[in-house]
């Protein structure tokens, strides 16, 4: 297949291009480097250093043989989608060219709106492209379990059958997300269904946790290829974090009581849920969700996993609650509903002890390298 | 209080601008002219020649002795918000400042581009003002019924009480529209409704039906002071439609089957639900909705009384049906509440044969400057 990755430079990004490119497909990366240039704009770099696009892929070509194509260019720029698209007819396209940082969303005007216009820019770009270009591409776009944030019943998977004065109703699930970039997401997903409507498009929408990790088949032993590992509170995500703080020697920092409860999963996972979702693609007309995470777990007891795994390895970690700069429910009832990916063949991995301290001996490779003044970075809610 | 009127040039805002202004308070009407400018790039003229916004406000002052304050800019640049904001510290907002239509946003990639961009932008920008320069002022966005959709199930005020599982929650009313338009109108209540909880503005989010007529207190008796009439597809709303097209001895054109329902209000209504909203704020941190019309017809009901009224007048009127042009349902379940607006006051003006033989009446001061072209343009949803 032919098979286009919007935002083919990022944390999912590329290890996507890498796993699809060794299943045998026609691979084109696009990214437009949004995601470094807000890295270094806001103090926010990774671990360590990744070669750029173009650089991974000759990489890639020298180690597996396989070809990842490159195209930088901005995707909220019609022309330049349109010139992607005529070059390079997709059957599939992986979408992740969005702003994924909800912290970042809330820093400011200027962050909001480029996370907004960015976002929603994207998205209606590559459905115009998808309907003029590919009418029958599968788009395989990354939602976020964020959408559906904490409500008092069970999150099913993606849709809500609603039995109301006697009378029936199947909707989207509802959705209230807890940052401008989950609101996005749930925009992204208003739009999506309209078109999916209208015109008779195919989706598949992914609704993601927090992803852990950075190696997958295709880097594994070889960290020229690891994606983007960052550990600062704009950027990184809650068990990447703690990994990084527990190898540091600083706290583990939970927000508030920690009862915050969201489902994750390993980065292995997410490669092998996005390959699922593009061999069984929906049908035109379709808008199918899938929930892609495969445990849950509150911050408190991820704390308690590192503290635990990294205590195990002989470092001295512990745990400290800071003050919640979110507006979030600090304890909540989560129930979310995740079968979908698993009837379609995934085993999960889970987070073992062992997966902790794999994920420890890689960051301790970059010990030196850690800023602890990253941590923290103050960006409130309010 | 202070009130600015996004949109003042347009169909409501330029009559809610006197009203407010009648009720003596100090507005500031704001516009960029898109409406006209598109108007006119799609020949879709309106009825009559409506004089610029300044030129209204210097004719509503020598008639009322009052003063409408006029700004020309556009809202999605942020500069300009803010001189706004700087300059006239509004107590309540009124939010008009949309791109309104919904066969528009269907036209092509570039018509709908413009409608996310400036329904989004607009409503973007009011939000980071308000919370930057007014956080107490009330915003009175225009919604559409249109957001809802036509769900098998009754459509609450805003709010749906789900008990599922044992459990219970209130949601925002699941939303699913039926062009891009009204999801742009999804997206900025989603937008809103984040903000609302993230910050505490206090938001009244008015779910309005299709509005009919163009005279209001203010402007009775005075052609000039009317606001457009639009009676082509694209910016012309039903009845006003099937009024000219009886007046020109056009068949009314009732798209499919014509089981199409909605709720209508008669724009006198509009000024008092917009009035009502803004005697009783929220409080902060609430956003209340109401849905704002007084009595749901089919298209084929209306047709049927454009049809009786006009042949009481001697015109020859008949209906004709056109293939649908749009996806959506033409027979289809349809029971919206509408109790909000009623109990803070609102007395209801009906359609009755009295207001569509007025209308008529109106409309058959301008017969010769109907252009029947205009009725049909052919844009198609798929």
């Amino acid at each position: 297949m032919n098979i286009l990755i919007l935002g083919g430079d990022g944390y999912l990004g590329w290890p996507t291009a890498m796993r699809l490119s060794s299943l045998g497909h026609d691979v084109l990366a696009v990214d437009n480097y949004l995601r470094r240039r807000i890295c270094r704009e806001t103090s926010s770099e990774p671990l360590y250093e990744v070669p750029d696009l173009a650089e991974r892929a000759e990489l890639w070509q020298s180690i597996s043989g396989r070809r990842v194509k490159v195209s930088i260019g901005d995707l909220s720029d019609w022309a330049y989608v349109e010139q992607i698209f005529t070059a390079f007819r997709p059957d599939a396209v992986v979408h992740y060219a969005e702003q994924p940082s909800a912290p970042y969303s809330m820093m400011d005007r200027e962050a909001a709106a480029l996370t907004l216009q960015n976002n929603l820019g994207s998205t209606f770009n590559l459905i115009h492209a998808v309907r003029q270009f590919a009418p029958e591409c599968h788009i395989v776009k990354l939602g976020t379990m964020g959408e559906y944030g904490t409500p008092n019943i069970d999150i099913e998977e993606g849709w809500l059958d609603v039995e109301h004065k006697g009378r029936k109703q199947r909707f989207l699930y509802p959705r209230q997300a807890g940052s401008l970039y989950h609101t996005t997401k749930v925009m992204d997903t208003d739009l999506l269904w309209f078109y999916v409507r209208a015109w008779g498009i195919r989706v598949t929408d992914l609704m993601q946790g927090p992803v852990y990790g950075v190696e997958t088949s295709e880097s594994a032993g070889d960290l020229r290829l690891y994606p983007f590992l960052n550990y600062d509170e704009i950027f990184g995500t809650v068990i990447n974090r703690f990994i990084v703080q527990a190898v540091a020697g600083h706290p583990l920092t939970v927000f508030g009581k920690g009862g915050q409860t969201r489902g994750f999963l390993n980065i292995k996972d997410t490669m092998n849920c996005i390959c699922l979702a593009i061999e069984t693609p929906p049908e035109p007309g379709e808008l199918r969700i899938f929930n892609q995470f495969t445990e849950t777990f509150s911050v408190r007891q991820l704390a308690a996993i590192v503290e635990r795994v990294g205590q195990s390895l002989g470092l001295n970690v512990r745990t400290e609650s800071v003050a919640n700069p979110r507006v979030e429910a600090e304890e909540h009832y989560y129930s979310p509903a995740h079968t979908g990916l698993v009837e379609l063949g995934l085993k999960p991995h889970p987070l073992t002890d062992d997966v902790v301290a794999g994920m420890i001996r890689t960051v301790q490779r970059f010990q030196d390298r850690i800023d602890p003044s990253k941590f923290l970075r103050g960006v409130q809610w309010r």
